[in-house]
């Protein structure tokens, strides 16, 4: 195991994000307001730490990535950030479990929060919490598309290139593709936040929004999210801006390289792209007809909330469990679905259904017929066997992660509804749960600490789509 | 497909609850109640249905049954028997709808209610209500030990005995063992009856008790269920037989045949104990620090009501829901457990779990290392590999329809807890769900009637097993 490398690369990475919380502090600086020290403070800490681990395992190079090293490292990384990036919250007055949990809320790109009064918070700490997104967004990219695949995590080596299916390494042209995937990330929020600039936002709003945007997280400058601008407009640019983060990103890769039907021939993107207006418009009209809303109001009010939360962004516009039982049912579902894979979205995803229907087909048509081979498929090749049961893997411990958590949540006095829907948010990185504490119109606040640091842990599980922490709590794993 | 061959054995079930629909009839003839007319006339229809049927299908006789047929079979059995049981209770002043989801309880070992005041009724409905639960868990043996396994629904082909294991057909034999195994299911059924008439039932509730206990069914003849009778050693005998109905029934011949090891030595019988002992006592701690309860009041309480649950019985001593939001969570949890497979009890069943752990374990060890060989165990023996995938595609398709009873539900106004644990509570055939209206303390009667049927089908769904009725519905079935 290269733990030197990993530790390395775990340093690197605290030493940049120490770099970009010098953002916060300028910004805090123009303003006039004295919160900068805090993020100095933070900085310097930072800085210090990383800069020391990097110096003491300097020399350690390694041009290539073993397998073990990615399940270390993949791990390392999302529990040690949070515990730097938590340190400017406790100038709010936060203890160290809020803002843990803060912290990880961003990295995660979840976006449930601690904070009450957003919107008489200094810039620096909301600019902070939108920059903690946008970087969970870039390290969800490159596990997504570098790591995930070669780790074949869940079904994810369906997206293994043709080149590299027979390599147990990381290829180092990995690095360029994902220099290329990280200038589309970067472009897509700068004019994701040029848009919002344009239709009404101020530019620091604008620019803490579309980075949440971008990366699905979800955080906002206003304890009213999405529903201050009161804005129409605005409310579809997300729609477009949140779909443009949960949708693969080696497609724009394939775009920018000349071949525009690369949207549509994938099939995750069809498939999102389908479910999201099926839904929303069948939404809409229940909507309207239930609650007596006009159905072009209707449209806005499902399409932003809909995407909102398919995408596990978890921005929200209204409250929307105030719409019904029925609109309470189908968000609690809904906030199972998520985008696609290659994205900066959680949750199931997309592709994991598709490769399930395939292989409930199959498995249907074999009870009649034991001996008959039937064939499955994903994005037009053959499906192959570890990946079904790949698949049916990372449903099922899904499902019994949620189940562990809501059940430890009840038993720290949490109600069920809240328990549940706060396990089901946290693990899908959506944001909003039901109920008057953890609902769209609630805040974590409340929530006692053995809840809420249980909560950020099932964040990162859920962000490390849960296998890539089970291998490393496996003792097979530490041995030679 | 021997469409005639199923019509006949279908009617001849029928045929069959005629004559036992004149159990009641004696019972309420006995007692001098007027209401034995409704039996008379029940029976006469069922009686006449079933013969007209047989009649009509004569001849269409079969040594060996294909798989087709078999799916086709047990599906029919299941969805016609209800209709027609239903109609003793239209006496009552029930709606059909009320009827159908009263009958389907019943014959699934469901034993949710609709009926309110059961204290106050003549012995024939409560005795039909018994009869129901005891025909359904012979129906339901004969499902578990002959049918699933050779329709390999949900892992169950591992229980195949080695001679079926290349036969497509259901041999004669079985029908022998059948036969050896009800008189087990009888035995158990008066011994238990005795007990509880030794320990204080009067002889009528020890008979429809016992009836109800063996099936795991849950029917009581009181709304209190079991908290009517206030007796600890009545709670004990429970406990014990409702066990004795959730392990599988090939044990007991094992014994019979001198094999007195059968019980410790089987690993569903062996988990199933252990579990069970775990859990309570845990739960018994719990809940006399918590609600400083007397430690031994406590463990009768705790082995009674998650005996009770994990068995998917349903019959309650108290409304345990009021323990706390822990226990809330807890017996929701446990309501997904079940007992054995080869037994009368619902749910995922514990050699799912003991598969599950396998195929789980085998998977994290392989991510590490892909070309290792992970063996992976049942019972003592190697796990096929078409049971692995067998038992994830249940345990998804389970959740799957659960969550999709859930979302049709609450679109009917349901609220999400109301909603989510009745679909939970029926596809388990445990019996009560969470709140106020469907908790051990509620009753489904206020429940809307398309509410009542949803939750009817999903009982015969979670029933058979879920794969079962999915076959039929697949249009390849029908095709030749």
């Amino acid at each position: 195991m290269q733990v030197n490398f990993v530790v390395h690369i775990v340093s690197m990475v605290v030493f940049g994000t120490a770099i970009a919380a010098m953002l916060p502090m300028l910004a805090d600086v123009i303003s006039g307001r004295a919160e900068w020290v805090a993020f100095a403070v933070s900085a310097a800490a930072m800085g210090f730490f990383g800069g020391a681990c990097i110096l003491a395992t300097r020399g350690e190079r390694s041009k290539a990535i073993s397998l073990r090293t990615a399940f270390l490292l993949t791990g390392l990384s999302w529990f040690v950030l949070p515990l730097f990036a938590a340190l400017p919250f406790l100038d709010l007055g936060l203890s160290y479990a809020d803002a843990i949990f803060e912290a990880t809320s961003g990295i995660t790109t979840t976006g449930s929060t601690v904070i009450q009064g957003l919107d008489d918070l200094p810039p620096g700490i909301l600019l902070w919490r939108s920059i903690l997104q946008w970087i969970g967004g870039v390290g969800i990219l490159v596990m997504a598309v570098v790591l995930l695949p070669f780790m074949r995590i869940g079904g994810a080596q369906l997206f293994r290139t043709e080149s590299s299916d027979t390599s147990d390494k990381v290829e180092p042209r990995w690095f360029i593709l994902m220099s290329n995937i990280l200038l589309v990330y970067l472009f897509l929020t700068i004019l994701c936040a040029i848009l919002y600039w344009l239709l009404g936002m101020n530019a620091f709003d604008a620019v803490c929004h579309a980075m949440a945007t971008i990366s699905t997280g979800g955080y906002s400058t206003h304890d009213a999210s999405f529903g201050y601008f009161d804005s129409r407009s605005l409310q579809w640019v997300a729609t477009i801006f949140m779909l443009s983060g949960a949708i693969p990103f080696y497609v724009y890769i394939k775009a920018v390289r000349g071949n525009a039907r690369a949207f549509i021939s994938d099939s995750q993107v069809r498939a999102l792209v389908i479910f999201l207006v099926v839904v929303s418009v069948a939404m809409a009209g229940w909507l309207s007809r239930h609650n007596h809303v006009d159905f072009g109001d209707a449209l806005t009010l499902t399409f932003f909330n809909i995407t909102s939360v398919v995408t596990t962004t978890g921005f929200a516009s209204v409250d929307y469990t105030l719409w019904g039982t029925g609109a309470v049912g189908a968000f609690l579902i809904l906030t199972f679905v998520g985008g696609c894979s290659g994205s900066t979205s959680g949750a199931i995803k997309i592709y994991r259904f598709q490769v399930l229907t395939q292989v409930i087909s199959a498995h249907i048509k074999r009870l009649t017929s034991p001996h008959r081979v039937v064939p499955t498929h994903f994005n037009g090749r053959p499906l192959p066997d570890d990946a079904a049961i790949s698949v049916l893997a990372f449903l099922t411990m899904f499902v019994a992660t949620i189940a562990l958590c809501t059940l430890a949540l009840t038993f720290m006095d949490l109600d069920l509804i809240t328990a549940y829907s706060a396990s089901v948010t946290a693990i899908t990185n959506v944001g909003p749960g039901l109920g008057p504490v953890v609902g769209p119109a609630g805040n974590f606040s409340s929530l006692p600490d053995s809840a809420k640091l249980l909560l950020a842990f099932a964040m990162i599980l859920g962000r490390l789509e849960i296998f890539t922490i089970l291998v490393i709590f496996d003792r097979g794993f530490w041995k030679n």
